[in-house]
């Protein structure tokens, strides 16, 4: 088990990129960090999740989230951005199959999200030797180190021998 | 089984909202349209999904997408548009808990997108008489009737009777 952060911590840098061969089950990776805003929260659910609770603050009082909240749609994407530029260092880049969702609770206005990301499972293709999947399980959390996304998704990857299936020509 | 949208398609009006009671298991709804284009899928890939096959059609042409691909979480997120929009007319609005997500191909600038949805399990809260959970499973299309998404995800619904959670003061 290895975690690559241990000693940069949050800052994390761009990292050498990573193939099937380099990856353990249990390696940890940790994201930089990426501070939300009412501005960024409002703008993404304008354009894709209009609800009154993701778009004005005294409407969203009178709900279940008793206050503004991100859409989960926001959360996912904003994993992602931080993923690309500091969490999950793939060869070839982070193509996603799919996986599982869950928002623990609310990411608000104030929230600083972080993703620690943990290897749970690598599977080589059987038809394809170029690449496998990996299974990753990701926590975005914020500054209080509450849980905001689990996320669970199979990523392809390439393996370090051979065509690495996302660089061909 | 109801098939509200059969009568007038993808041009799918604003419904009236559901509450848990007037669901059923089997119940289907059909989306509006949206159309996607290079310039959308460019803009959501710059701020988060900043990979070379979802920003450069010359760069992708050299991944296993074979040419621009939007992200998965753009779909992802147009998806939820279409739904708030158009196709699922719940009462207090669609919030997700979470649930399962799948890319069986890439969403292309050309494609326009509507979502199909089923209502798979009903399942009232025991400790909340006020609410109830709702699984959805939801086929992003596109005009050619390729499947780009499916999502299972389960949504919180208010009951008819009494407080309905999400507009209580």
């Amino acid at each position: 088990m290895t975690d690559i952060h241990a000693s940069t911590g949050l800052s994390a840098p761009r990292l050498p990129s990573l193939y099937l061969d380099d990856l353990s089950v249990g390696d940890q990776f940790t994201s930089g960090e990426h501070a939300m805003d009412e501005a960024q929260i409002k703008s993404f659910a304008a354009q894709f999740d209009p609800q009154p609770f993701h778009l004005d603050d005294a409407a969203a009082r009178a709900t279940l989230f008793g206050g503004l909240a991100a859409s989960g749609w926001h959360t996912a994407a904003v994993t992602m951005r931080l993923q690309v530029s500091s969490g999950l260092p793939i060869a070839g880049g982070i193509v996603g199959a799919g996986g599982e969702l869950s928002w623990p609770r609310p990411t608000r206005a104030s929230d600083v999200l972080h993703v620690v990301s943990e290897v749970v499972q690598i599977a080589p293709s059987r038809s394809k030797p170029d690449r496998g999947m990996v299974t990753v399980r990701s926590e975005t959390r914020n500054q209080h180190g509450d849980v905001l996304q689990i996320a669970t998704v199979r990523i392809v990857v390439p393996r370090k021998s051979g065509d690495s299936g996302t660089e061909a020509a």
